[in-house]
């Protein structure tokens, strides 16, 4: 994919310049300077030669084929620059060029044009608005960067073009090797998407680093970022952690789930490693790209100092790392070589006069214990430590037997572990400045391991009576109230196999009575309004009636206190249900993120979810084991086990709620917001049910039609 | 303090070495290259003479005094190296011989040898087992570290010598000046209280920025290190976040403080910076040491990248500064020179294009507007950027006019900016890698600067009745019985003025009802007995019983039970109280940390401190405020405010609980433990209880007397 764009054979440059202030100067000297072997055609109206390249006045006049136009000509010229292009062979273009989308309508317009001209010519275009691409495996550098980094394994995509020069700079100091650098400005045309896939299927790239302000085509993204993580790791940085704000939730769960949450619950379904900050994305991509993934989360430390010791103990521990001591025979191992004075647990502490054969022994040791998984070297640069050397024999040790056990380093200091480090860079060792990074981006590997050795997904399917649904969809949305009341939402639900109590709404006081005796107390008693959501704000609940007296009672007050505090809402009668088992109330939600659909919520009911924000959220369809693993990460999860002498409660009933969820919002999209609240459940044997619940159907109409 | 061992006039250097292998050559070389200006002294059997400076067989050969003697000899050659210091009239000595303490028994004996030469020769020792002294500001480089930093404003002291080499290298290679580093080893004699107080009085010192892993008196530190915050910052990374592990905790209170609680209820109690991790280190030291404290937390962030920007943005926000759109004539003052593409909320993009002058200006308009207590500069290296000039520039604008309003710079990128790095540090402007990194440090600061305005802090005494706790808690140490149950713990709460419901401790079931009778139904029965802690564990509790048949059946069921369950439990007999009325369930308690002393803790009550582990620790002895303040830290903080229509309850009855607790536990050291859960609240006017409670006493013995 994209080979004309990231191999092409021969370039144009729209807007060359002989001014070296200029960016039109930039690219075409970092063009040539780069070595690009191919034909770099140059078109600028006044100029004969620049770098020693012929101009031509107009692309027209160059008779052989091109196949990547860059144009970064002023913002009226771009349309005929173009069009030009397409005429001249080009299948890709990247337009540098700024002042579209970013400053205005009338910008998104040319833009939008841009687009068509596009779509129209065959040609699929990278920005408007970027810095451009470079691709090291090609000796293609079409950005105006001032830095190039080494080629490497690692590729980047980058919606901020003036962050992707900072990256570059970076790399280029820290000679961290880089393969394709992809920075796409507005993503008028192509977008992150299309750039993981590509990158994925380029044999090049080991690992894909991206950052991101937006993502375009949610669901693409996410079927596309989990193909490509299926073959290798992506990191991603999304920044604007904005929160919910102006989104006018009106269930539970909606306003419980911001966008943040829809983009966690993203990344995690499709594999995608997210870096928390900028930092953690090169700190990853560096351990991806240079070290094998490791088969567990055993950790062993290895220090010539107890305190930094102590530190990748510590922040190994509180990141769920396993510190675990060393197998009997390892200890034995270490004993045999090291000083008493050293310390033979984890960390294992060489001690500060450890030469680098020690040091090297000790990490041998580490590598051959079965019991290990991964291996931190910590370096502190004391007399006799040689930082060189132990990196060079630290190189050599970490490819011994063809070992598949990631190692990452820490030498920590300045100019005494210069030459160290870059050494370690050479040899694909990665090494951070303090212990904590180096663990942190150990635990980051873990994760992706842990995703990749997942089981394959199996969504289950439910029978259920998707005619009964329908019809009631239909109606409501012919009545035109998007809001799904208890009574219909209820029926929903129950042709989607969910437990519901009995019970019938009514319009006065007998038929209260006459439904409470045919169904038997004792009864509960709902207000029923499309205008009144929360029903026990409005004294809308009545529980526990235990005769016709006070069925009847509790009807008419309901009716007469309800018209006093709510005069303007529309009320369809009272709800008479049979009264439920006590239980655990849990909450069950569904939102529609306006990007990856449909995201299920799970809570403990009441203050756990109002209070404590102690909910879970996955996107939906959602297997079996996810939805054990929404229950499972909540933090008051040990409740629903039966903590505090309580029975434990039926969790499977709970799960299969959820997938029943699923398996609902995904058969029916125009369902925007759900929620069973509570859902009732009890221990193992006695049936969960449905206590009340609600739905917001989409105000545009049956969209699954 | 300490002016002999900081401001030396003449060194000893005794196991000075001819080897450029040994660590006696490096210490002396390092004297001689940093031009220690008075004389330096070195002892070796053996050499005439050593880098030019004559040599003595015995310091007893060289007649003039000595102030400080630096002691690297063989282990068993200290004592007498020591000795002849003290003779010649060191007043401190500097010994960095390890094989002390840290290599056992022996060693640990040897090192008390040492400790007490010290004390009878009226000398105060650093070490053994350390890198030495650094003093920049005296040209002293007692160390055998490679590197020497430049001179600087921030003091470093270090439990750990081998990380304070990597420490100094890294400074140098960062040119980050420090002032004093002390690497103090085994803290025999001088520890970390010692060097605080000293850098505290130090004029040189700016911040004083530590390495700990453990420390030796806590209440001392407390006091100290208090003191010194109130002059200067004191950022400390303490490392070994220990779980409680092998502490056997009898309490709820016990059981979930850890020794990392104590730690950190210490250091927010003494306005202790605490860093998070190494790098956190030293980003807080150089920002205080550069910057002004902010007055606020209203952060400005000015970028000329959007991306950086954002993640400025986000870091601010979650971290709780405060993003605030300038004011509307700051708004005005921009708009006048920036280009129309520019964004003027916050962040401030000044784009791509911005020079120099642009971001200054920017700059000057945020220095100026008095709603922006902060500024954070974001710099990505484009054509136009000139990193070099624009550094120069921001260090001239933030020093005008006096300003007081501290900058953070994050100039990202490598080679291009590395020039402006340098500049950066030499002007005293903080530049972090990341907009994150600054973002944590301006944390720190606010967080520093709301310390420092914080209110006097006034312990109220309250009036109780000490004579009547001296009588059961002697009885109680009479006995030997180090548990006290629920009868003595309601007796000793009731003397410091807890509301206590009426109740007595019944023999049998005729006893049970009379005592019922005359406190009046319903009452509660509860099991007393010295081997049950846990009541509700083994049904020794029954609420509500309402009258005599009832309570009698209680009574007898309660007794046959619990002797079938717990066949070697000592029974007392049941307590028959008042019934309470219902409220809202909250724990209290304190548990004893060895370092620090008394812990008080608050939660509510069941779940939420037993599986939301929801819970706040302080120090003892309390405020009113900081009462209050445990329970505005709890997650939970909303329930006890009214959340969900509940009434909201009585705070200040629960703050002053706390306090009553604090004063108790003040007045008697010999409590270890305390819980009183749980303590029941209402609504204001509703007089709260104690509904349970119990304490455990030290094994040894009276402790106040």
């Amino acid at each position: 994919m994209l080979e004309t764009l990231l191999y092409p054979k021969a370039i144009a440059v729209i807007g060359a310049s002989r001014n070296p202030d200029k960016v039109g100067y930039a690219v075409l000297a970092n063009l040539v300077n780069n070595g690009f072997k191919g034909p770099i055609v140059p078109v600028n109206l006044d100029a004969d030669e620049i770098l020693g390249l012929k101009c031509y006045k107009s692309l027209g006049e160059y008779k052989d084929p091109i196949d990547l136009s860059i144009i970064m000509v002023g913002g009226k010229y771009v349309k005929d620059a173009l069009q030009s292009s397409i005429k001249a062979g080009a299948k890709s273009v990247i337009v540098i060029t700024a002042g579209f989308k970013e400053v205005g309508v009338a910008g998104a317009k040319a833009e939008q044009e841009l687009v068509e001209i596009c779509r129209a010519g065959g040609v699929r275009m990278v920005g408007p608005n970027c810095l451009g691409v470079l691709n090291t495996d090609h000796h293609m550098n079409a950005t105006f960067a001032p830095s190039v980094p080494p080629p490497g394994k690692i590729s980047v995509i980058s919606q901020s073009g003036a962050l992707c020069v900072a990256i570059l700079d970076w790399a280029a100091e820290q000679k961290l090797g880089l393969g394709k650098v992809i920075s796409f400005g507005n993503k008028a045309d192509l977008n992150e998407v299309d750039f993981i896939q590509t990158l994925a299927e380029d044999k090049e790239t080991k690992v894909i680093a991206g950052y991101l302000e937006s993502i375009k085509e949610g669901n693409k993204f996410l079927r596309i970022a989990e193909q490509a993580a299926a073959i290798k790791p992506v990191v991603i940085l999304k920044v604007g952690i904005t929160p919910a704000g102006a989104k006018a939730a009106s269930s539970h769960t909606g306003s419980l789930a911001g966008a943040d949450m829809a983009y966690g619950a993203a990344f995690k379904r499709a594999g995608v490693i997210r870096a928390e900050n900028f930092e953690a994305l090169f700190d990853y991509a560096t351990a991806f790209a240079m070290q094998p993934l490791p088969n567990g989360e055993r950790v062993a430390v290895i220090t010539n100092a107890g305190g930094p010791g102590i530190m990748a103990a510590d922040a190994a521990e509180s990141s769920g790392l396993k510190m675990v001591s060393p197998s009997k025979e390892s200890d034995a191992k270490l004993r045999a070589f090291m000083p008493a004075a050293g310390a033979f647990g984890n960390p294992i502490d060489v001690i500060g006069d450890a030469d680098p054969d020690r040091y090297v022994k000790a990490f041998e040791v580490m590598q051959d214990d079965e019991t290990i998984d991964a291996i931190v070297v910590v370096v502190t640069p004391q007399n006799m430590t040689k930082p060189l050397e132990l990196a060079e024999k630290l190189g050599a040790a970490s490819r011994r037997g063809g070992s598949k056990k990631p190692m990452l380093a820490v030498f920590m200091g300045g100019t005494e572990v210069a030459a160290a480090k870059e050494k370690l860079m050479a040899l694909g060792i990665p090494n951070y400045p303090s212990p904590d990074r180096a663990v942190t981006a150990l635990r980051a590997m873990c994760d992706y391991a842990a995703w990749k050795r997942r089981p394959a997904r199996m969504v289950t399917r439910f029978p259920v009576n998707r005619r009964r649904v329908d019809r009631i969809i239909n109606a409501q949305e012919r009545s035109g109230i998007t809001q799904i009341g208890e009574v219909e939402a209820k029926e929903i639900l129950r042709a989607y196999d969910f437990n519901v109590l009995g019970g019938q709404l009514a319009q006065n006081d007998d038929e209260a009575v006459e439904i409470a005796e045919r169904i038997g107390y004792p009864v509960v008693l709902k207000i029923s309004s499309p205008d009144i959501i929360h029903k026990s704000d409005f004294g809308g609940v009545r529980i526990n009636l235990a005769n016709a007296e006070q069925v009847r009672d509790a009807f008419d007050l309901m009716m007469l206190r309800i018209q006093k505090r709510a005069p303007k809402a529309y009320l369809r009668g009272g709800f008479v249900e049979k009264m439920g088992q006590r239980g655990r109330e849990v909450i069950l939600g569904m939102t529609r993120d306006p990007q990856f659909g449909p995201m299920l919520m799970f809570g403990l009911g009441g203050i756990f979810v109002e209070v404590m924000k102690d909910v879970t959220f996955h996107l939906a369809p959602i297997t079996a084991e996810e939805a054990m693993q929404m229950l499972k990460g909540t933090r008051s999860y040990a409740l629903l086990q039966g903590a505090r002498g309580q029975a434990p409660v039926d969790l499977e009933a709970i799960a299969g709620a959820l997938q029943r969820i699923s398996q609902l919002v995904t058969d029916y999209p125009e369902i925007m917001e759900l929620d069973i609240n509570p859902f009732i459940v009890g221990p193992v044997g006695v049936q969960a049910y449905v206590a009340d619940a609600r739905m917001t159907l989409s105000t545009v109409g049956k969209a699954h039609e």
